[in-house]
């Protein structure tokens, strides 16, 4: 298509104000008499609570309130769907060091941190658990007492007959994959102004990635219907998955303030960011496949178990993911999945990046190079044989809309120069691929979609109010992209509106690379609707029918005949000099297809409106006397669809290749009876510019999807998940080793080495 | 009509935030990097600039921006029909004492405060011009060199034949009468934050009554067109006509932004806002009035000098209020009147409530007393003689719809026992009488109207999002009554979104008594069309058509059996399932109608959609000895239609009464060479709670308007148009002397009372 503004290099409407200092992040909201917040956690892993003595606390000067678990109201609420499980502060145990124990509101930051340091809390040590395994054996003490055991969530998932498939496979292994626990590292950290009307209104100023998910978050801890609740997003200075559901730093400040009659602020330390909101689940991933000794995948079991911390928040759908992002690109006619999701004395997990994808796609993709080296295949071969294809009718009723994964995969081998290059490398130097389909958005709530609403007034500024949330991926520049391309006006004349759950109408939220599919549909329906009236109104003036006119280049004119016609600013005139009622207002909806009865766990059926497809080649060097890996290239094909804008994209694809590359070889977060032992960016390991690719690019590849918006689908979180499987698949083949555990760290690797050296063998 | 809401004594919902602290006021707003800037002003009257040095200024250390007028756009503007006279600072002379000469902003206010002193201004002293008669003068200096002479604005109207008209009268008498400046002294200074975005948006955070109308103002100093300018109101504290236009303050810190690339931020001191906003217009009322000798006007001729002050600002208005606010409530049917505003080197003049029309009713209704004792006809019996009526075939084709004056009239004189009492009193305690017709908005300029938008989500919170601006009046609360009663649903379930010229629908802004009425027009269009989807869903599910069903109390159900229906919420919900677009959107847009042509002067027509009338009864003692005149009741009729919320309208009678005994009794500028002697609420004399009237009651009027939302008009503003004259006749009553110059001070009393004694006569 002959577009104007999409898939232009349009630059980011938010990056002048970013840079310039002028854009209003959460600690920047000064509000009149606002008072100041912080949270006294446990440091402890495991323990009952046996008494909580305030009292010198509520004495102190400049402290307006202290309050401890027992204060709020007696409900447990999770964003989960299986139950909730936690308490705004703890009752009467924590369950993980940081567990929220009490809160003080006070006239500044300092007093609320020196009333904390005078409450005392007795503490009874309970036994802790760290490992899921050993949570989840018969008999383990519970840590949630109320609970049958310490399975908190669990999803089973199967088609064809496995164990025939396995019977009919020349070739089976199976092998056990790890990956770590990863801070988002949002460079903002958390943050929250709760305000308690006394209309019995809240307002709420928070960071956040979905502000009316926020919003129905807050409902249940404090009683109140969601429709007074009323959440204003601040600007959101990093998210990843990490600021997506209410929690108790959102919560707390709001009961302060009814308690106070001020608005209350909270800005969580860096520790307590690490300690007290989300963090990538650390998972153990068993995965048995079979093959024909073509490559031909025959039949798969897996397992995924899953670390969830101390409660469940909004992580359970790890595990639909992990099977849905197991079930692409590959035809696998023959599959059986389970997933399980255990409690632990750890910090809660949540979603971060991809959200299972990497943990499965990391299993999958080493496994399936073992298996092409098992039977003498070549990792590209294997992968493009397998692959899924458009009107594929899938075991598992996921369908493909459209599907470009066998061109990421030629492009990206053509691209490494793979014939001459794999397993030909020098000693130390090497190069793999890797793989994975990717969601763009989900589609299991149904009447929860997006929408967009664009008012015009008589100086013809079109307003767009839109519940979206931009963070950082570029989704407000889309948005008047799209606004401009539909109305052919001029970008720069869009100005959007949003963040307000009153001003702007409903968005489900950004998460699950959904948010430009599904806003982009709400936003092009709004402006198709502006558009009608508009031209219906001009249409006497130009003195033709409404359908023989078009809208471009800031004029509404006789299609094909530019010179007749006038400005769209002219025409807003007539619009309104009609006798039309201002302003000239369109809405638009858009939410995907949902079949009815459609639940979390399910057995079969469409996860997401439609897939991306990505294939990533990793080229790395290996120190063999230190182990250190030097990540030389990541070389991605991510059939995105239409790109909308090329500078997003780019900027997506470079950021998380950046972030796969981190999730691969560096990031991870020990413990020390269930306190973090880095929790701090002086020591959690995100890569720096030294130790990011020396190179990350994008490959342009050509589909249309016919579900998209303009034909875009997922850009950007699919990048960094086939990263981790590029990265090992290459080490193997610079220096023979496999890394079964994320992170691939210089001490995994120098055992790995000391263990062949002692073997003697290449494995 | 039966109501649930309107009419009921719903609490402001602006009244617990604004109490409680938490509204946010445009100091209360921080931005990050913010900077802080003040204005240079002149300390001379009228001179010419030789030079300015602003060298050591722009070294300060934290001093970011140091600008004068040359460095703006070379440009005049002016909020006024008949050509634009100020530019933002000025250029080669200044015209008023605290004309603004330089500007600085600052990393705080101090070190912008001492920059200033660092700046130098070579002035040249021009004499200059305090009189309008003086100027009026032909070969007077001129203040605006490029003009033909002093005259800002000229308007002239008639019908009838007025020399014949004073021919055929029996009795014909001329008076003149005087007005004086006076303060809005709102308790908030104004101010702006401007901030210049890197992409040629503006956004301008300010406390104003009509964000569009600044809106439009900063395009033409500012360069800028009106869609790229945001303007965002903060709560105002206080505006009363003097925060209505765009002034220097707001533009200077936009303009400042743009050099520095931060916010900046320019709050007012109290003297600021006296010598450079706005103030009520001096003047000078020749009254030429026959009458037959039963009372019936038969001629008038009017002259309305208006002193504007340097600029002409949207002052102009005030001489055509002062030609409508004369033709009513009387029947005249002969009618010449011309008003002239004439620069001085004095402050510059603008609305302040009534604007133009207390300055007419004062000289008229003091000069009807002063016809109904020459010929011996009581003051109520000749106000309800010549009184207009529903129907009047008005001559200035002024078109009445309703009209309760002749009950406004009787009912306060029965309140005031006004029989038994008038003229009977002893020495020194007096009743008089007051009237005055009053607009309810104003309709001169077409397509600028007034807009709701309604979005309802999943939630089924009911999210108005509307351009009106309360400034205490209480219009928030009003349109919040309108929704409820119109859907049926609860008053608290209506949540309000206003002050924000992109999130909200544009609106003509708060001026002129006529937002609750375009508003509450705009508001309930909205609501009918959200309520007409909502039922056409709900039908089907009701198994009735659309028609037969209502909505009332929260409910959804079938008109007269209330137990078959359903909840508001529910409702939502079966829209929303039966597969509608969330979120249900409702539109509404009023404007007046507005004749073809209509100009802002013009021989004839229509200026207000309908108007109120007000009659109003002053009781007072007056100490001979001192000259002290002791106010003990200002009783009110203002037949407003149907009362939206009697708490407002209490409110405003209570406020507009007190501030019609400043304008009667107290408030003065008095000024030395152009510099004004009492710029402080320490000096200027504001009635105070020892000052006010003992007793300021409304009484309840039964009017319904037919052209008004719910039947409403006016209320409020009218209620001070009476005030002085009713005072200055209840003065007479008390002492027998006529004081024709406002305000009524102890000291005009004394001379007067000199004078009398002298005289040796009742006058």
């Amino acid at each position: 298509m002959d577009y104007e503004v999409i898939g232009k290099r349009v630059p980011n409407i938010d990056a002048p104000p970013k840079s310039r200092g002028q854009a209003q992040y959460l600690d920047d909201i000064k509000l009149p008499n606002m008072l100041h917040s912080k949270m006294l956690r446990s440091p402890l892993a495991h323990a009952r609570i046996l008494n909580i003595d305030v009292s010198r606390a509520k004495a102190m000067p400049g402290v307006k309130a202290v309050v401890t678990g027992h204060d709020f109201p007696p409900v447990k609420w999770g964003t989960g769907y299986q139950g909730a499980d936690q308490t705004t502060l703890a009752l009467d145990k924590v369950r993980h060091f940081g567990d929220g124990v009490a809160a003080v509101a006070a006239i500044d930051e300092e007093i609320a941190e020196e009333a904390l340091s005078l409450i005392r809390v007795d503490y009874e040590p309970l036994p802790a658990l760290f490992d899921p395994l050993e949570a989840m054996k018969p008999g383990a003490l519970k840590i949630h007492e109320d609970r049958e055991d310490n399975i908190a969530d669990r999803v089973n998932k199967a088609f064809g007959d496995v164990e025939r498939g396995f019977r009919e496979s020349d070739h089976v292994r199976e092998d056990t994959f790890t990956t770590a626990p990863n801070n988002h590292a949002p460079l903002e950290p958390h943050a929250a102004i709760g305000l308690w009307h006394d209309d019995g209104n809240i307002t709420l100023w928070t960071t956040c990635q979905a502000p009316f998910i926020v919003r129905r978050g807050l409902c249940k801890p404090l009683g109140v219907a969601e429709d007074k609740v009323h959440v204003i997003r601040s600007e959101v200075g990093g998210g990843f998955g990490g600021k997506m559901e209410t929690m108790s730093h959102q919560i707390v400040p709001v009961f302060l303030s009814k308690l106070t009659g001020s608005p209350v602020k909270m800005i969580l330390s860096r520790e307590e960011v690490f300690i007290s909101t989300r963090q990538r689940q650390p998972s153990i991933f068993k995965l048995r496949t079979g093959v024909k000794k073509d490559g031909t995948l025959v039949s798969q079991d897996a397992r995924f178990i899953v670390d969830c911390g101390a409660y469940k928040g909004l992580g359970p759908i790890i595990i639909i993911i992990g099977a849905y992002m197991l079930m692409l690109p590959y035809i696998i006619p023959n599959f059986r999945y389970e997933g399980i999701r255990v409690y632990t004395n750890k910090p809660v997990g949540g979603p971060l990046r991809g959200h299972g994808a990497p943990q499965a796609r990391f299993a999958m993709e080493s496994q399936l190079d073992m298996i092409a080296k098992d039977i003498g295949v070549d990792p590209v071969d294997i992968r493009v044989k397998n692959s899924v294809y458009v009107g594929y009718d899938h075991p598992g009723k996921q369908q493909i809309f459209s599907c470009g994964f066998k061109e990421d995969v030629g492009s990206v081998a053509r691209e490494m120069n793979w014939r001459e290059r794999k397993g030909k490398l020098p000693e130390g130097h090497g190069i793999g691929i890797g793989a994975s389909g990717l969601f763009s958005g989900v589609k299991y709530q149904p009447h929860y979609g997006g929408s967009t609403t664009i008012q015009i007034n008589m100086d013809a500024g079109i307003n767009v109010l839109c519940g979206a949330t931009d963070i950082g991926q570029g989704v407000n520049t889309i948005i008047c992209q799209i606004v401009a391309e539909e109305l052919g006006c001029r970008f720069e004349d869009v100005h959007l509106i949003t963040g307000d759950t009153r001003a702007a109408p409903y968005d489900y939220g950004t998460f699950g690379s959904g948010v430009t599919f599904r806003i982009g549909h709400s936003t092009l329906s709004a402006a198709k609707e502006v558009k009608k009236q508009l031209l219906q109104a001009v249409a006497p003036h130009l003195e033709v029918s409404y359908e023989e006119l078009d809208a471009r280049a800031g004029r509404v004119f006789v299609k094909g005949h530019m010179e007749k016609g006038i400005s769209f600013r002219e025409a807003i005139r007539i619009f309104s000099y009609a006798g039309n009622p201002m302003p000239l207002v369109g809405r638009g909806y858009y939410e995907p297809d949902t079949e009815p009865g459609t639940e979390l766990v399910k057995k079969e059926g469409q996860f997401s409106p439609t897939y991306a497809f990505i294939a990533q080649g990793a080229e790395v060097k290996v120190d063999k006397e230190t182990g250190e890996v030097k990540i030389l290239k990541l070389i991605t094909a991510d059939e995105c669809g239409q790109i909308l804008n090329p500078i997003n994209v780019e900027g997506q694809v470079d950021g998380s290749a950046v972030g796969g590359a981190g999730l691969a070889c560096f990031e991870d977060i020990p413990h020390s009876n269930g306190q973090y032992l880095n929790s701090s960016f002086l020591d959690y390991l995100l890569p720096t510019t030294l130790d990011a690719p020396v190179e990350t690019r994008g490959l342009e590849m050509k589909t249309i999807d016919p579900k998209g918006p303009f034909g875009a689908k997922e850009a950007g979180e699919g990048v960094m998940v086939p990263t981790a499987p590029a990265i090992a698949n290459a080490i193997f083949d610079a220096i023979g080793v496999r890394i079964h555990d994320l992170p691939i760290t210089p001490d995994k690797i120098m055992k790995a080495l000391e263990k062949k050296k002692l073997e003697g063998t290449r494995t």
